[in-house]
């Protein structure tokens, strides 16, 4: 039994920005030499989300304009609220309640299962990177377990 | 400790068929011989979710039409509109851009725990292959790790 | 390679009450004494949800809202219609189509992976029971897995 932590690092270019993160992925098992066992793919963050669907740019489109439509961009989320807000308030704080409210209808991982000493994913199936907030540096880490 | 793999073949019959797919993998835990561990779950389709929820008809009547909210199939998605789409269009490509819309909002997997060589769920806990899309044949993989 | 199972008990306090459990799961953690691997921590209700996100208090009354906007309190579900309800009606049924109706939008389990005895988690990452029906004893499962 293998037990393996990696860290993919990315620069998304703008909110919701999609990137595709399945081959970054299908090397760090290839690297951990595990023949069959499960991968858990983490966000590190609280507005980044980890999906699986298809890597077609207009249905990414539409994908979008749902999740905007879902938790508004133009909404006054109470978190946005820095006159009473006090918790949690760093330097430069920017309004991101948006973000979180998208991120709460997405999951934070996807744990997959490894075969063969590779994903094991349907015909139309790729692991996207969700940039919920705007543009920065952010962290996936993937835990790999078996043999 | 055991790393085991298995295809649970379904046939959809319907738009947000919800099919109870419990038992299936209760067997497939029997069969694998494992005490105590984990299984990943998982749908091997962009526009097939695995849901934990209780199965009561009237509720999943009550989940079928709030996910038709969420993403209607009468909205004009992108993803299906075959005079501007260039990738991945198949033989015979249907419109399912609502398929996959549903889909950003519902799980592609579910991890659960295995104890007592069975499933460890509550009372009310059921796991289902919910159809997105139409009619079609359908696959989920199980990976069951443990001893 | 260890496997332990362990549950957190809870009473929740109301309807969307959002109880962080982080510091309950990491004290799992120390106590399985395990280095590296991975933790399923996993709901036992059809109405409670497991996120991983931020502990802003501000933060938290906009999903409030936002998960109630998605699934009303005050919309008429079938789940909740006893006059032609038939399947699993206990004593005392509670009207709680809102509650499932919420949930199919949550994640029921989060996987998390576990490095250096300890839940690997981002800066603002915290790991929430949210009660989607009324106040109830509550309990979340959880499967530690790893060296």
């Amino acid at each position: 039994m293998k037990i393996t932590n990696h860290i993919i690092n990315l620069k998304t270019v703008a909110t919701l920005d999609f990137i595709d993160i399945t081959e970054k992925i299908q090397e760090k098992i290839k690297e951990a030499g595990i023949e069959k066992g499960v991968i858990n793919i983490q966000s590190l963050h609280t507005t980044m989300a980890v999906i699986v669907n298809e890597a077609e740019p207009l249905l990414i489109s539409d994908m979008k304009k749902l999740l905007e439509k879902l938790a508004p961009r133009t909404y006054k989320y109470a978190h946005d609220n820095f006159d009473i807000r006090t918790v949690n308030m760093c330097d430069g704080e920017c309004a991101n309640g948006h973000s979180h409210n998208k991120a709460i209808h997405l999951p934070t991982s996807a744990m997959m299962n490894i075969v063969e000493n590779d994903l094991q994913l349907g015909r139309w199936q790729r692991v996207f990177a969700v940039e919920l907030d705007r543009s920065r540096p952010r962290q996936i880490a993937l835990q790999i377990m078996g043999r």
